[in-house]
């Protein structure tokens, strides 16, 4: 093995999910595919490097600043999602179920890791949700603990802003088995059980 | 989700191993640690694009040509090891058992994909062998019925040349448990087994 191409399998196995042999497979795909996928990756990635920015209001990522939902006038600027990640604020807007804007923590509170709430984008969801043209804010961290107690961090902090706090119900996912179902989920679709 | 991070994203997706989530996943771990991986990967990826060839007599991946492998007066001239792919001859090299030189056939035999002898490097291994040199080629395809078809084919095309066409044995892999075995490794470890 050469030091070129072991430099490169070295960088690509530290992307997540992948190992030094799935990196490997991965370099010897793109050499073998020259013209249709390592010359367009190196164009995208470039572009990339070049013109993708934080937005400074939610934290989205995007080639402009404000991004294209803090910026878009047709969705309503009264809610406000906060999610834990940006793959988090993505998976909403597949799922086409909310027509609001974003907030992105950039991670929970984890008292094991040291992240405190200086080290997430608390402050300035807290000055957000200040303006008076905010009427509701959805809390949609994961259901584990530090998500959980993020989410109940976070509504304390906002308990003096007259906003409507909420967060995503729990209960059974679409196509999922009760005898597949751990017992805090069924657990909680039992409490929050609904009348037909 | 905006277009260029998109169009990334679908170029990862295409990469063996990753699906639309890994992918997403790495473009955002990529865009995560700018300094540290996505440039370093840029400038990894443009060297390699532009640096490395194919060994035209072994089929390796170097900067080089002739490979380091088939100019490095240090191995042994006299042997052949025929793999199907770079990964192959990576794998052996990193076991550090073999000594000699390479040939990468590019793929196997395989009716199903309409691959015969003329889309593998097969002419050229048949012409290495008649040089004077050559003793022994060893055939390290893989233990698949694609692979051992190859192997008897290669086997068949080198049996006017005077050398010594070996194979590499079958039977448990270290640290292997009989009970977990497969019927066929099992029984050609019997078939080989040898005098303690």
């Amino acid at each position: 093995m050469n030091s070129p191409l072991d430099q490169l399998i070295s960088l690509f196995a530290k992307l997540p999910g992948l190992g030094p042999r799935s990196a490997r497979r991965a370099v010897l795909h793109l050499i073998r595919h020259r013209e249709k996928l390592l010359a367009p990756l190196i164009a995208s990635l470039t572009y990339t490097d070049g013109s993708i920015r934080t937005c400074s209001i939610c934290g989205n990522l995007d080639t402009s600043d404000p991004c294209p939902i803090c910026s878009d006038a047709k969705r309503d600027p009264s809610q406000i999602c906060v999610v834990e990640e940006i793959a988090d604020l993505w998976a909403i807007e597949r799922s086409r179920t909310f027509r609001g804007r974003y907030h992105v923590l950039g991670g929970t509170l984890s008292a094991l890791d040291g992240r405190g709430p200086d080290q997430l984008n608390i402050e300035s969801l807290v000055s957000r949700a200040r303006a008076p043209e905010i009427r509701e804010v959805i809390l949609a961290t994961n259901a584990t603990v530090e998500g959980q107690t993020t989410a109940h961090y976070i509504s304390d902090r906002l308990s003096d802003c007259e906003v409507h706090i909420s967060r995503l119900a729990h209960g059974i996912p679409m196509g999922g088995e009760l005898d597949y179902l751990d017992d805090g989920t069924l657990g909680a679709a039992f409490k929050a059980r609904l009348p037909v």
